[in-house]
Order: structure tokens, then C-alpha cells, then sequence
């Protein structure tokens, strides 16, 4: 029997939030039910509440850094319990039978079914997001909370956190010896720079705002940094970097990136320019460089992530807002006005704005 | 002391070549000699003889699929002895002590110095390609020609034919159970073609040209051909490709081609546009897939690669010109009038040119 809910969701292109009331699957066999506690602010909320990207169906329930604590669960569920701490991701579901799935891949499958935005569960239902009062999601699609991290700052560890956790381990940027760039100090950039450091590798941040360097050194650790429109500095630099996490969503130029790479090197793009940014052959081809793509992360990997930043106590850095504050923090994110990363206190605030 | 040599130059931007005398080198004790008897002619070479990337140093004696007889080996080389089939491709030195060297990867050594174009060698020299009677060059930068290749179709190898092949296997597009993609059916691409199938892969061609579809499948062995402006083609091909191997070196889209590769598949640029190419971020973003250079290989890969094509009797397919033809096959490359290389016949046409 479907589960009543309610949250706040975009009806139009213009954008905004509103309080909206909808049904969510009834708790299947394999299913855990859980109260949403918190829920992150992720960029891509902003792009799908706009419809920048085309794929967005109407009313959208946004959010996708969604944690909670578990009410109930189906009668086949394993891994969880009533009370336990979970959270869910971008993704609720997946084919689970093809070769990206059978690779713990799920990310990648091609039937995967978004977390919100317009997506259909196998049921026919549509997928709402976490800012929201209660999640539904088949068990394989859940993470378990470590304890010892702070809820509120757990939930973006679910989306930001693995964008970059992700391409770190597989592109084998994540220990000692390495030196990664991380461009653009944002929501996902300064997570980046807690996990590469964690991992043990050299970080040096590469940013537009030269106001960025204290933050970037004293206080998450990094390791150098560098203006990106100083020519000297980058010039310098050239040929240094084993990898580069590129998390910036806005138009802008690939080349100096590729020159600060050495040979074999990756630039990996997590952010997500909405244009085509131009792209020279030569400097890939002279360095046998490479332009990849990374797209979070699989289920048993995310789940590998969280407890990484538990164990290390990595947790992003937060700035946590009431749910009738949700317009002002999408129309200042789209400013870059957070650092880094708003989350909606939806536990304490969603009923109340009523 | 050094050798007398003899050859054809561009002087100029026009790129037009002319005879021309010049000196190399005395042969030094790690140096082997050869009487160049076949040169190909690359794409490469109309790009230095026109300075079109702005490196070259007139005059310009191009050429670097070079191959011919040992006549001189000087007291330390350990490899070659005098009458031995010989080749030398696009490189002659490197540091021989850095990491990509110690890799067997002197092609992406940061010291690597070119055949030809401007680069100076060790000693001082200027370096001279192969459109000229003799070559010397130490004999870590020399591949023993097997006796089984006919000396003519073996020039092309050497460039076009370790530019396809190192990508192949470094990328794992090797074997059977792949699907590889050729972009082009030019200089590279019908090698490209010959060397997927021979190590078992599944090989589609990809083209502008309706009209070598024939070509591709009956003369050459690919499984299938796609004309890259037919949108149905493209589209019922989509998440097929393992890789692609680009050969193109005039602008082109980026997106039809990342869109016929599976999940993590790599398109591998070996083609050189002048001008930088559309790359649209989110296509590789949701499939983790990569936009790759590489640029010819290794001297220990390029050995192997020659050892492979005699194996596996795979040569290019060549057109042997003279000489004087030289100016004329440069007009007729830049319009894609060739199937597939030319080789200029030096041994019995150079001195007569005079």
C-alpha cells in the first residue's frame, strides 16, 4: 500500500519550491522505509529543478544526499534494522543482472533509475528525492551510517563525497607518492581535498579566487595552490600532477589543465558544463593524455567511501538551513555563496513550514 | 668525422622540396649507418614541410618511416651487423633515464628528439629525415626489419603502423571478445584495420565516405561499416565499442563517436587536428568514458610491432613512387588521394634525380 509523503518540489521551469504533498511505494519485501533526517544540496538539484538538462518531469522532489533512520523493513531485507542510520545516494535502482551491475557498477547500468527528477522505479512509480519527510528504497540502494559521523554532515558524503571518492581509487590517485589537482573549491573540490589528503597523496588546489588559498592550505590541507589565470604559476607547474579532479561546472579551458599533467596523466571531469568546451588533440596525443568522464559511484563502494570518511573523520564542510530557506540557498549556491555545501534540516524543519 | 648526405628539403612555408645537400653525423661507436632505400610519406611530413604547427626549422628534409641496409656499425653496437634490413621511425633519441624511458617509453620522453623537422640531437646536429640516401642514428632508436616483410610495405609501419598498434594493446583492444572502432580509412586506419583483426577483435570502419564500405569489409577484413553521417547507422551502434582509434586530423564530432562506446570505453585520438576538437562533458561523465591521445610508441614495442605485422603478414597497402614524384604525392595526400601510403622508392630513384 503506498506510503503518504510530503516535501517541497519545483512545478516549473522558474525553479522554485514549493510544499507538496505525493505517495511513495508501499514498503516492498526487500525494502527499507526510512524518516529523513537530512538532506544536502547537491548543484545537479539547481540544474533539474530548471530542467537545464531536459530530463526533468514535473512536480520534481530534488535531493540526492539524503540520510535518515530506518522505520521499517521488508520481510526480505538483511543488511538493515528499525533505528539503524542509512542514507541514500543518486541512485534507487538498477537492472542488477548486467555486466556494469555484476561489476558493482550500478552507476554505470544503463536501466539505472535516478534517485528523483522524472525517473520511473520498475513498479511505474515515479522516484521523488530526500527533501522530503520519508524515503522508500530496495536495501541493495541503501548505505549504512557509521556512527561516528555527524548525520547532518554524512548526507552530502552520498553524492559530493563519492564523485570524488569514486575516480581517486580507480584511477589510482589515492595514495602517498601521487600528486593530484583538485579545480574549483566548491562542494565537491573541498571534499576532494580531505579524501586525496587522507589517501596520502600530494594535493595542490587549482582555482580561479587567489582568496581561496588561505582556505585551501591552512584549512583543509592542501598541499599548494594555484590561480588559474596566473601563467607563471601554472607554467611552473607543468608536467607535475599524476591526475586531476576537475569539479567545475561552468565553460572554461581544458588546455593549461592538460599541460599541468605529466605523461599517462588524467584530467577527470565530475563537474558538468551544461556546453561543449574545446578540447586540443596534440597535448593529449605528445603526453598520451587522457579526458575522462566519472559519474559517482557504485553501491559497494559508496558504502567502502562513508566508512573511509569514518574512519577518518573526513566529513564536508556544511552550512546546515531550515526547509522554508530552501529558494535562498538554491538562488545563493548558484551564486557559489556556501562553503561548502548547504543541508536542509529536514527532521526538524519540514513539518513545521507548513 | 662527418658523412655527406644527400636528399630532398622544403625551404619554406610553400613546402615544396627540392634536392639538397647536407652532412649527418660521423658514425659513433653505439651508431649505425644505413643506405636508405624506402621512405613513406606521412601526414606529418605535409604538416612540417608547411610549418604548420610552428616548429619547424628550414631547410626541412622530412621522412620518418625510413628503411634501408646497414653499411657501417660502429665498435659498441651489440645489436646490428652490416647488411642488415634496418628502420628508423619518428624519433632517434631520448634521455634513456627517466621514468618513461626506463618504461620502454622514450616516445614520450620529455628530451625525445625527432627524426627530423628542427630538433637538434645531442651532439648539436640537426636532425634530417628519410627522403635522402643516408641515415644514421645510435642503435637503440633502430628495429631489425624481419626478412619475411617486403622492405617497401615495411616503411609505413614504422609511423602508421606503431601509431595504431600501441594503442591497441595498451588499451586492451587486443583480443578477442572486443569491438574495436576505426575512425578514417586512410594511412593509419587501413593498418589500423589489419592489425584489430589479426589479434582477434571485432573491427567496425567508420567513415565519411559511403563508397569504401567495400574496401573496408571485402579487401581489408573489417566485420562492419558505419558512414558517420547516417544517424540511424550511428544510433542502432550505440554502447558497442570497447574503442575507438581515431585516424582523422580534420575537425570532426566528438559526440556520435563517444555515444558508440560502451560504459568506460576509450576514443583514442591518433589523428593530429590543427584546431581543438567539441568535447561534450556529460556523455562522458554518465559513462565513465575517455577521450585519450597516443602518439606512436616505444622502440622495445615498436620491435614487436614489426615482428607481429611479419607474423601475421600484415604490411600496408602502398603506392611506390619516385623520387621526383615527391612534390606531387605531398598535393595528393593533403586531398586523401592515396590507398593508403606512399613510399618514395630512394634506393633506385634518388641519385638519378639529380
Amino acid at each position: 500500500m503506498a506510503q503518504k509523503a510530503f516535501g517541497w518540489a519545483a512545478r516549473d521551469t522558474s525553479g522554485i519550491l514549493s510544499p507538496f504533498q505525493f505517495s511513495r511505494r508501499g514498503n516492498g519485501e526487500k525494502d527499507v522505509t526510512f524518516k529523513v533526517l537530512y538532506c544536502g544540496i547537491c548543484h545537479t538539484d539547481l540544474h533539474m529543478v530548471k530542467n537545464d538538462w531536459g530530463i526533468s518531469a514535473y512536480p520534481v522532489v530534488p535531493g540526492h544526499e539524503i540520510v535518515g533512520v530506518v522505520t521499517e523493513v521488508g520481510s526480505k531485507v538483511e543488511k538493515f534494522k528499525i533505528g539503524d542510520k542509512v542514507g541514500v545516494g543518486c541512485l534507487v535502482g538498477s537492472c542488477r543482472s548486467c555486466e556494469d551491475c555484476t561489476n558493482d557498477l550500478e552507476n554505470y547500468c544503463a536501466k539505472m533509475v535516478l534517485t528523483y527528477g522524472g525517473a520511473k522505479y520498475f513498479d511505474g512509480t515515479t522516484t521523488y528525492g530526500g527533501y522530503s519527510d520519508l524515503m522508500v528504497a530496495d536495501e541493495h540502494f541503501i548505505v549504512l551510517v557509521p556512527n561516528n559521523i555527524a548525520l547532518d554532515a554524512a548526507a552530502p558524503l552520498l553524492c559530493a563525497g563519492i564523485t570524488v571518492y569514486s575516480p581517486l581509487k580507480y584511477y589510482g590517485l589515492d595514495k602517498p607518492g601521487v600528486h593530484v589537482g583538485i579545480v574549483g573549491l566548491g562542494g565537491l573540490g573541498h571534499v576532494a581535498v580531505k579524501f586525496a589528503k587522507a589517501m596520502g597523496a600530494k594535493v595542490t588546489v587549482i582555482s580561479t579566487s587567489p582568496n581561496k588559498k588561505d582556505e585551501a592550505i591552512q584549512r583543509l590541507g592542501a598541499d599548494s595552490f594555484l590561480v588559474s589565470s596566473d601563467q607563471a604559476q601554472i607554467k611552473a607547474a607543468t608536467s607535475t600532477m599524476d591526475g586531476i579532479i576537475d569539479t567545475v561546472s561552468a565553460f572554461h579551458p581544458l588546455l593549461p589543465l592538460i599541460g599541468l599533467l605529466k605523461t599517462h596523466g588524467k584530467l577527470v571531469m565530475v563537474g558538468a558544463p551544461d556546453k561543449a568546451l574545446e578540447l586540443p588533440i596534440l597535448p593529449l596525443i605528445f603526453g598520451r593524455k587522457a579526458v575522462v568522464g566519472s559519474c559517482v559511484g557504485g553501491m559497494k563502494e559508496t558504502q567502502e567511501m562513508i566508512d573511509f570518511a569514518a574512519k577518518h573523520n573526513i566529513t564536508p564542510d556544511i552550512e546546515v538551513v531550515p526547509m522554508n530557506y530552501v529558494n535562498t540557498a538554491l538562488q545563493r549556491l548558484a551564486k557559489g555563496d556556501v562553503r561548502y555545501r548547504f543541508v536542509i534540516d529536514i527532521g526538524n524543519t519540514l513539518n513545521s513550514t507548513m
